[in-house]
């Protein structure tokens, strides 16, 4: 009923009734997946989502990681209006020629007309530079380690839940250094807090470099990502940190007398990640039953489901809320679904479809065994480990050891699928071939030239995904293009 | 020189160059006290403040207290999207007569013209009511129980840092329920979770009760209220808790089947308190020093300032940072300030600006006699026990203690304050006289008949902040007209 609502209403997606297999249909069967789970509604604000409670917890458990890692690295957050005035947005050249074609913009207010058109922020470089002008005098002011979480529209006109939508939540920090040496090392110091996020809280591999020139961030003079691989071979850009030189710092006026009593533009970088890796890792991890969560982030660890029996339902439900409070007492997000009017089996699939990493299942054996049964995520039914038993007297321990085992189980798969889609190649037509068939990550020595890249992508439509520089010395030439090789550079088709 | 930039920029306030005496104009004293303790900044976006890392900080602690409440008492938190399509926020009169003439309109999107305007959000009551309406089927499906986290758009002209912005940051909540009884209990929940956040978090004294009808939110049923009163004698509305009927489950067709196989339209609710609450702690703790934060609030709950002797340079510092240390890990916010290029003097004037509520002072004299000397920003200079020393080897007690003394000495002071400016009156020209002289809360049997109301208020500038109900069968006049009362009733001028 739901269902065929959200279709007559707003008609953005065909019929979710049925999670289909995905390896038929992975873009349906993400779409569902993430409906059927209730991360997102869709809304009748076109290219908006609703980002419902399951799904916010996600976000916030992602948000916490980050923060405390941003905060570890000596950033503080601050917030800046969300309105900016048009002939702000025109001083940066190259960015306003990025960013105009999707801002939505404000042209009344109340009702009042406006005289000047605010644009809604599509990302806040400008704004901030502004502010970064006033408070930036002396080297003594100097480095700016600031982030903001806000929102964010870009007028877009497709929608795919956390992967595009016109308004969404993210991060964006930015700051201001007295040097490019201090800029460049904050670029790669936060590219690294990401991957970090990416591998060990998201259970999602990455590979890391730079966007080569067409790929940039407008108004960059260099941008860093990392780029996640997609079952259906196509990548995924999870995060970016930009070197912003000095042009946005000229554009805005952030200049500073240094020590040596010069007046000198600051060197700024830029760098974010928003609910776009939560679409990377639903759709990487997930299987045909639903989501697989990695612990680090799961809104609920543990679940656990009584089994009843008659005669036995107060020991057992006396064990389930003995079990549900050790384990939130030991810090464990856990759910005990004490639900009347469901079965087993039809939590068994719910908590499944959620992505929960571990069920506890307490029936009248249990209680008598002083043990319960636990069942694992992240391996398939029936596989070696799948289902254990744990001692309550040892519950904890248990616990958290198995978590701890998903957490690097759901890694190690990702990992695999990873190493098995990413190539190395030295002819042309291999790899022209490979790029065609949409196989994963091809890597080849690459010119760099921008000719050459918009040839593939016209070929192939493949994009260099990012790119490292090669090792000094080393002289080879691009596959491509037979010209001189600058890089390695990986290519891929992209989300 | 930043000071008059913020000027001729912007134009926005008279010139920031010191902070003049709190009794003298208290208005100046807020803002100039708000913007040197960096917590805000003027932008060139008329209305919006930028929320500098200190003061982003304040919020951030904020809004973790709130947010633990409202999880312990069943909420989650939840996203909706920042635009609303006209033609939805017109289906509720009273809202859209409410909201209407403060609204900011999107009507471009990238280079297309849009066929319909896009409202910014004011308050998401209507956005959420149309998804409540998709996801709420069955009795089974009630409470819905969720908080946003947001910003929201309200257009003005006057800016007042956090009390009066036109884009602002703030929580509101929105809970679906099926029956009256249900939703006016969640109503007097939250209320209850607002006015202990005053109290415990922000050391703010309110007084708590309904509004009336010409003060209520538009679309609801009941609007309560906490009140605070601030040094003017003018009240400071703190935060909301509206009971809004079935207005905007008819609205937005938030229907359910409830156990009896009827189909019935939900009781919603919805609750905000926003950075406002802020602009109201810093105006009524502060002094001619700066500001004054709750250690619960504090961002930084003690400030260690070395005092530097010739020759025992190495042991200050070293018992400095051992002292960083030990309270960092007894989980004291602490803020080592050992920079060289100021002298303690003027460390003491920008903690104390800033609102510090501990500094620790380390000179040779404590490395010597293991003490350090404590000194309390509750207290005023020389008051008794605004300075005392601390024996290192209780560290962690003692400042715990101090910690928790200032906490409550703030609490202590601005309960006084209230107390002694919140008049029960029961003559007519009394009334009206402390109302002229802004004196504070005036408490009268009230008739709660609008005419009258509006009568008080175009002699007085002052309106009902909020009320109570007689107690049953107590027969009183109303001070004012003298018709039968309904009500006791708090008066004052407000913010």
């Amino acid at each position: 009923m739901a269902e065929e609502r959200a279709v007559q209403e707003y008609g953005e997606e065909t019929l979710v009734k049925e999670i289909p297999p995905k390896a038929a249909d992975l873009s349906k069967w993400y779409t569902a997946a993430c409906w059927k789970a209730e991360l997102f509604d869709y809304t009748p604000v076109r290219g908006s989502i609703a980002l419902r409670p399951y799904g916010y917890a996600l976000w916030e458990n992602l948000q916490r990681q980050l923060d405390d890692r941003f905060k570890a690295t000596g950033h503080m957050n601050a917030y800046f209006p969300l309105f900016i005035p048009e002939s702000l947005l025109m001083r940066e050249a190259d960015h306003v020629e990025g960013f105009a074609p999707e801002v939505a913009w404000v042209t009344q207010g109340g009702s009042e007309k406006l005289t000047e058109r605010l644009a809604v922020r599509p990302t806040s470089e400008v704004i901030i530079g502004v502010m970064y002008a006033r408070w930036v005098k002396s080297y003594r002011d100097l480095p700016v380690l600031i982030n903001c979480w806000n929102n964010v529209v870009r007028w877009e006109k497709a929608t795919r839940p956390f992967l595009r939508t016109m308004e969404f939540l993210w991060q964006e920090g930015h700051t201001a250094h007295a040097s490019h040496e201090e800029s460049a090392a904050e670029v790669a110091r936060m590219l690294e807090v990401y991957r970090e996020v990416a591998e060990d809280v998201c259970a999602l591999p990455v590979v890391t470099g730079e966007k080569s020139a067409s790929e940039r961030f407008a108004g960059a003079l260099h941008t860093h990502s990392i780029e996640a691989l997609m079952p259906d071979g196509k990548a995924l850009q999870a995060a970016t940190s930009h070197d912003l030189g000095q042009n946005f710092a000229r554009a805005y006026g952030i200049e500073f007398v240094d020590k040596d009593q010069q007046t000198k533009h600051a060197w700024t970088t830029s760098w974010g990640l928003s609910w776009r890796m939560l679409g990377g890792l639903i759709m990487m991890h997930g299987d045909d039953r639903g989501l697989r969560l990695p612990p680090v982030l799961a809104p609920y660890q543990v679940v656990i489901v009584p089994i009843p029996k008659k005669g036995s339902e107060e020991a057992i439900a006396a064990l389930a809320r003995q079990v549900r409070e050790r384990l939130a007492k030991a810090g464990v997000r856990v759910r005990l679904d004490d639900r009347d009017e469901h079965k087993p089996g039809w939590k068994f699939s719910e908590w499944e479809l959620r992505g929960v990493p571990l069920r506890l299942e307490i029936g009248a054996r249990d209680v008598e065994s002083g043990r319960v049964t636990a069942v694992r995520r992240d391996l398939g039914k029936g596989e070696d480990g799948a289902k254990t038993e744990l001692a309550v007297a040892q519950l904890e321990l248990g616990v958290h050891a198995l978590l701890d085992a998903i957490q690097q189980g759901l890694h190690a798969q990702a990992r695999a699928f990873l190493d098995a889609h990413r190539f190395d190649v030295s002819s042309r037509e291999e790899f022209f071939d490979l790029l065609r068939r949409q196989v994963g990550f091809v890597r080849i020595p690459f010119c760099d030239d921008p000719a050459c890249e918009a040839e593939i992508k016209s070929e192939t439509s493949a994009t260099t995904r990012n790119q490292v520089p090669l090792a000094q010395g080393e002289a080879l030439t691009c596959v491509a293009c037979g010209g001189p090789a600058q890089t390695l550079a990986y290519f891929a088709r992209s989300y």
